[in-house]
């Protein structure tokens, strides 16, 4: 008999070993990460929360029972969500990370000299919390009196800022539950009214092959309001099917063009020169979907 | 109660649904893939040989329980395996894949027309027989007097050819079973003398994130043998961690200089010259690992 938790992902085994499981049940696929020791779980207002040690990836912070960031492979997407597009805008100084609540991201962005301020505006703070007590101070980033925790709804805070940043970043999580509004026309357009006049914005979109109709909506929906508007992968081998995408919209500057002497990536663990260029370069079965070229 | 399959790698859950499970026991990871209807299933001489039709990946060739190519993502493995060698390669005649029973890997050789053979040398007949029952003529290839079979044991196949190859193709699959022998010093040096003395060989060379011993193992063993050792990466989904690498080991032909206008790349899926270049460029974690540079 399958014993089930009562938590959101989390299974025993026969053996009763403790598994989490996610899936994607329109495309028949699972994967499995066993648990060593599921270290935290708490229902906050928004989610559930909880931090597993696992056998393959290390620790992980899950919500809603879904890995949003293993400390084996979390590196992949923070560097790639954030050193993209500060080394695309010539002068960053002004950064914004809506979600991200782990923190790893303003980690990356404070290696920029440039940079003056990074807010993260994260809806809930018991996700900070939790990362700051269970997550490595290696792995959340040192404190730096240019990185700010604004605890607001990201879809809310974004109505109030008029040409005040130069780089927004959506780390969010998939478009269910807290960031379903995240993912909405009016809320792209908030971010462009939000960004400076040569202002540019980069958010994580999804699973190029099993949910390419979520990529090809955000790309659409950016285009209406952005003049440039750019895919970039990576793979992150904790995430289904490995291969994840970016999308990238800009109102001036353009990734064909960028002085790569700014990328910092003397001690990334992913991104490089080579890698930043080779990121762009997508396969032909997604540069027909996405109507590129 | 969970029902328990007799065929390697098969289970039915509490719903009666038929799964394919997929696991790395020491990462502690593992993937399951839906089946829609187990198509057919033999024990041959040497292994387990299915075809699953999946939700997810379509019809799935299966050996020993582990997916060996899919029909929703296989073009991927091919096309890789074969287009980057045959583009470095700047005339290559006479080409032979060890192992590549499912025959994706001839069709794609094919397209070029310098190739005057290709021989696929596989050591278990039904796997070529289930194929070509169960997968569309489109995912095998057309006949084409070209492509020869060979039923033989690769390792022996190859102590009789010398100098006698082009590019040599190694579809191996992992390192248990049928395939361990294929991994081992002695075999890459009867591969060496087999090929003509400006020829050139790839080998899949497994996870770079779950089995980097594997990739590191091969590499050391070819960089004594092989003036010229690089490493390529691909993703594909269907596989666990998505990432996977290839190693191409060169008597002569870099693919530093190479003539991309060779590559065949106007009906395929997933490569294009800038993917051919990409594909090269390695994250910061590999190449520390890798010694590169």
């Amino acid at each position: 008999m399958v014993k089930r938790y009562s938590l959101t992902g989390y299974e025993k085994n026969d053996d009763e070993d403790l598994w989490l499981w996610d899936d994607i049940p329109e495309k028949g696929f699972e994967l499995g990460y066993k648990v060593e020791e599921l270290m935290h779980y708490e229902k906050s207002k928004y989610q559930e929360i909880s931090i597993a040690a696992s056998t393959g990836f290390g620790k992980m912070l899950v919500l809603d029972g879904i890995p949003q960031y293993t400390t084996k492979d979390g590196f992949i997407y923070n560097e790639m969500l954030v050193h993209v597009p500060l080394t695309i805008h010539p002068n960053p100084r002004k950064v914004a990370i809506i979600g991200g609540g782990n923190c790893g991201a303003a980690r990356e962005a404070i290696k920029y000299d440039s940079v003056e301020e990074v807010d993260t505006v994260e809806i809930d703070k018991r996700v900070v919390e939790v990362s700051n007590m269970w997550l490595s101070k290696s792995e959340i980033g040192k404190e730096d009196k240019r990185a700010k925790l604004i605890y607001q709804d990201g879809t809310e805070w974004i109505k109030e800022q008029k040409g005040a940043y130069d780089v927004l970043l959506l780390d969010r999580s998939d478009p269910y539950g807290p960031s379903i509004d995240l993912y909405k026309e009016i809320f792209y357009k908030n971010i462009y009214t939000g960004l400076k006049d040569d202002g540019l914005m980069v958010c994580q979109s999804g699973s190029p092959y099993f949910y390419l109709d979520i990529l090809k909506n955000t790309v659409n929906l950016l285009r209406r309001i952005f003049p440039i508007v750019c895919v970039y992968l990576a793979t992150i081998p904790s995430f289904p099917g490995g291969i994840w995408s970016f999308t990238l919209a800009s109102k001036k500057w353009d990734p064909i063009v960028v002085d790569l002497s700014r990328l910092k990536c003397e001690n990334t663990q992913y991104i490089n020169r080579k890698i930043f260029i080779s990121c762009f370069h997508l396969p032909n079965y997604l540069i027909r979907e996405l109507d590129i070229e």
